[in-house]
C-alpha cells in the first residue's frame, strides 16, 4: 500500500491510509490511546486502543488506518491536521527508540545551547529547529533563482587554496602531502576571475575563519552566497542587483514559509519604496546629532552605530534595511575600487539589517597595474596572486559583486539569538560536532 | 545607451545596438578590420575600418553600431550569429589586454595539460573550455530540480570533521587551533543523520582525498551530488531513483546544451527502456564466458571487468549504463546494508557507464545495535561516531542513498580525457592554482 504523508491526510477524510513517521508524542485518555505521528510533512494524530500504549517517543512506525474527523470540541486549531485523525487498524515498528535525554514534544525546545548541539542528531528533529532549515533552504533556493534569471552562471570553486589572500592570522592551515596549504577564507577571488569567462557569475563557497573567540555571530565554518557582475556601468548597479535579490528572498520566504514564520513569531524586515542609502560619513554625522556620540573621525562604524543607523532609517523611511556606502580606503581589501571623486574612500557598501551587516559588497579594481601596486601597498606579494592577476592581465571589464551570509540572513529573519542555531552542524573553537574537549590534540 | 548581447542581435536587423565583450580575433580585409566580439551569450562579428585595427585580442570593449545582414557569401553558418554583423561607430576600450601567451582564437585550444592550467583564467574563456562547465550547471540543476520534485530537501553539511570515518591513509589533516581535525571524504554520515529529520535530503558538498598518485580520474577535491532516502519499502527504490536522476539530467542536458554537446561532437548515453541491473557475480560470470578471463572469485569488478560488461550491456540492451548490485560486505564501508538472502554481500550497487562508474550507492544498516557492531567489526570506535550513533538510537527508518561526482560525470557526457578539465581550479598533489614545486614546504 502506497505512503501518505500527514499533511495529505486532510484530502483523504472517509479513506484508508498507509502513514509513516516517527512517535512526537503520546497521550492516554481511559482506554484510547493518542499519538501524534511526525513525518517530513507535519504531524498527524493517530487514535488506538492497547497496541499504541507500547509505544515510545521516536519509535520510527508505519500504521494503516482511516482518516476521520475530530468531534468539534476538540479540533486542534494550531495543527494543519487539526480537525482530522487517523484511526490504527495495523501497527509496524520500524525502530525502536531508546530514552531520550529531554522532551521533545513542547512547542519549544527548552534545553540549553550546549545541550542542543550536543544532542544535534535529536534536536534538528523537532518541529521548531527543523523548520529554521526550511527557511535557509528558501533563501538559498530564491538566491539562485533570481540571479539565474539576471543572467548569472552557478560556478563552483575550490576550498583548498594556495595561499592567504586576506589578513592571515585567521586562516587554517593544512597539511598537503609534503606541503602547506590553506582553507579558503571566501571565494572571492575566484569569482572575479571567473567574470572573466561568463560575466556574471555567483557561488555556493563554504568559508572558514580560525575565529579565536567565541561569539554569538560568528562560527569557524559558514556558507557564503556569493555573487560577481562585469559591464557594469557604475558603482550603484551592484547595490541594485543586492536590493533585488533581496526583496526577491523575502517575497519568496513570505509565500513558502509562513509556517515556519509563525512558530518563530518572526515577521520579514519592513521595506520602504527603495532601501535608503548613506555614505559612512553620513552615517556618523547623523548619530553624532541624534546620540552625541562623536565617531565622525572613525573609519568604520561600531556595532552601537549600525545598530543607531538602524533605528533611524526605520523612523524616517519605515525600512528595517539601509545601505552604508563609502568605506575608507585603508579599512577594505586591497581588490576595493576606491572613488574616482575621493579616492580615501571606496566604492563599497555595507548592507545593515536590524542593527547588523547582512550583506556586504562593492566594485573592485579592475585595471592590472592598479591592482599590482595595491597588492603590494596591502602589504602582499604579487607573485601569490598570479593566478588572479592573469584575469586582470588579459582583460577585465569594470566589475563588482557581493556576499551574504546563509546563516546571517535565517538567524536575523527569524530572530535567533545565537547564529550557530542557522547551522545544522555548526563549528567554532569548541565544537566540532562533539566538543573539542573530547578531541586528541594535535 | 542599454547593452544588447551578442545572441540577441539576430532579433535587432537594422537597429542600432551596443555591444561590450572580448576582442576574441581579428582579421583585416584591405581597408576593412573584422572583429569578433565574445561576451557570455556567444560570439557576434564586428566590421570597422582603421579604429578597429589597433584593438587586440583580448581586450575589452564597449561599442556601439548598427546591425546588418551579411552578404550571403560571407554568411558564417557555425555561428548562431554568423548571417548578421554590426558596423562599428563607437568604440571604447575598457581593459586593454597584454600579449597573449598562446593562440585563442581557434575552435579548439590547442595547448598541453599544464599550459591549460597555468593559465586557467585565460584558457576558461575559450568557447569549448566555457562549455564544459555550461554542461555542469545543467547537470547540478537538474540534479537539484528533480529531488526537490521528489520531496528532497536541501541541506548544508560541514567539510571540517572531527575523526576519519572512512578509511585513514588518504585524508588531509587541519591545525584546528591546539587540536587537530580533517576534511571530509564525503557528506556521508550528515545525510545520513538529517535522514532522521526531512526523511529524503541532498546535498552539494566538496569532498577531499589525499589521493597520492595522478590519475586522469583523481582530484584531491571534488564536488559530490549527494542524496539519501527514508522510509524505502526496498533497496530497489533507490535504483530506481537514481534511475529518475539520471534521466532527468540527460533530459536536460539534451534540451539546454545542444550547442556544448555539439562542440565536443559529444552524445548522451543511449539508454534501453530500462537501465539494466546485474549481480557483481552475474557480471563476472558473463565477463568469463565472453573472455575466459576468470575473475569470478574477486571481490570487486577490476577496470577491464567494467569496460567489458558496459560492452556488454550495450550489445545486449543498447544501454551505455548499467546498474551492478550485490558488492561482497567485506568491500563496501561498515554502514551498507548486508542482503538479508545472502549477507556476504550488501544491497549496494554502482551505476557503471561507458566503462567507468557514474554513481555509487545502496540501502544502510538502519539498526543502532547492528550499526555498533558492524563499526566495531571494521576497526572503528564507536566513540568516534558519537553524533552518528545519535540518530539510529532515536529511531531511524530504514533508508539509503547515492552520490554522484559532479566532474566525473561532466567528463563522461562531453568524453573529457582527464577529469581536471571538469574543474575549474583542479587539485591534484602537484598542482593548487600554480604548480606546487611553488609553494613553500611545510
Amino acid at each position: 500500500m502506497e505512503r501518505t504523508l500527514a499533511a495529505e491526510t486532510i484530502k483523504k477524510i472517509g479513506k484508508k491510509v498507509r502513514l509513516c513517521g516517527w512517535v512526537n508524542a503520546r497521550r492516554a485518555h481511559g482506554k484510547l490511546v493518542f499519538v501524534d505521528l511526525r513525518d517530513r510533512s507535519g504531524i498527524i494524530q493517530l487514535v488506538g486502543e492497547k497496541k499504541l500504549g507500547k509505544l515510545r517517543i521516536s519509535d520510527v512506525i508505519d500504521v494503516q488506518g482511516k482518516v476521520r474527523k475530530r468531534p468539534a470540541n476538540l479540533v486542534n486549531p494550531k495543527l494543519l491536521t487539526g480537525k482530522i485523525e487517523a484511526e490504527v487498524k495495523k501497527l509496524k515498528i520500524l525502530s525502536a527508540a531508546q530514552d531520550l535525554p529531554f522532551d521533545t514534544g513542547g512547542e519549544d525546545l527548552k534545553v540549553s545551547l550546549p545541550t542542543l548541539f550536543d544532542y544535534r542528531a535529536l534536536s534538528l528533529r523537532h518541529p521548531k529547529v527543523r523548520a529554521i532549515f526550511k527557511v535557509q533552504e528558501t533563501i538559498i533556493t530564491a538566491f539562485r533563482e533570481i540571479l539565474k534569471k539576471e543572467g548569472f552562471t552557478e560556478i563552483q570553486v575550490p576550498t583548498i587554496v594556495p595561499s592567504v589572500t586576506e589578513g592571515g592570522a585567521q586562516v587554517f592551515k593544512i597539511k598537503y602531502f609534503d606541503k602547506e596549504a590553506f582553507l579558503a577564507q571566501s571565494p572571492q577571488l575566484y569569482k572575479q576571475i571567473m567574470v572573466g569567462v561568463f560575466e556574471r557569475v555567483f557561488t555556493l563557497a563554504h568559508a572558514y575563519r580560525a575565529e579565536p573567540s567565541i561569539t554569538t555571530r560568528h562560527m569557524t565554518e559558514y556558507l557564503g552566497l556569493d555573487a560577481e557582475m562585469g559591464f557594469i556601468d557604475s558603482f550603484e548597479e551592484i547595490i541594485e542587483m543586492v536590493e533585488k535579490v533581496v526583496r526577491f528572498i523575502f517575497q519568496k520566504i513570505a509565500e513558502e514559509r509562513k509556517e515556519e514564520l509563525k512558530l518563530f513569531k518572526a515577521t520579514l524586515p519592513k521595506l520602504s519604496q527603495k532601501i535608503p542609502r548613506l555614505k559612512m560619513r553620513e552615517a556618523q554625522e547623523i548619530i553624532y546629532r541624534r546620540t552625541g556620540r562623536d565617531n565622525r573621525k572613525e573609519s568604520d562604524l561600531e556595532p552601537e552605530d549600525e545598530r543607531e543607523i538602524c533605528r533611524w532609517a526605520l523612523e524616517k523611511y519605515g525600512s528595517e534595511l539601509i545601505f552604508i556606502t563609502h568605506y575608507p580606503t585603508k579599512k577594505r581589501p586591497f581588490y576595493t575600487y576606491p572613488d574616482p571623486k575621493d579616492p580615501e574612500y571606496t566604492c563599497s557598501f555595507d548592507l545593515l539589517g536590524r542593527g547588523v551587516e547582512w550583506v556586504t559588497g562593492g566594485q573592485r579594481i579592475n585595471d592590472y597595474q592598479t591592482l599590482v601596486d595595491h597588492i603590494k601597498k596591502w602589504g602582499n606579494k604579487p607573485e601569490d596572486f598570479e593566478l588572479y592577476l592573469q584575469a586582470f592581465k588579459y582583460g577585465m571589464p569594470p566589475e563588482g559583486g557581493f556576499c551574504l551570509g546563509a546563516e546571517r540572513m535565517t538567524m536575523q529573519v527569524l530572530g535567533l539569538e545565537n547564529i550557530r542555531e542557522a547551522s545544522l552542524f555548526p563549528r567554532d573553537m569548541e565544537r566540532i560536532d562533539v566538543r573539542l574537549a573530547k578531541i586528541k590534540k594535535s
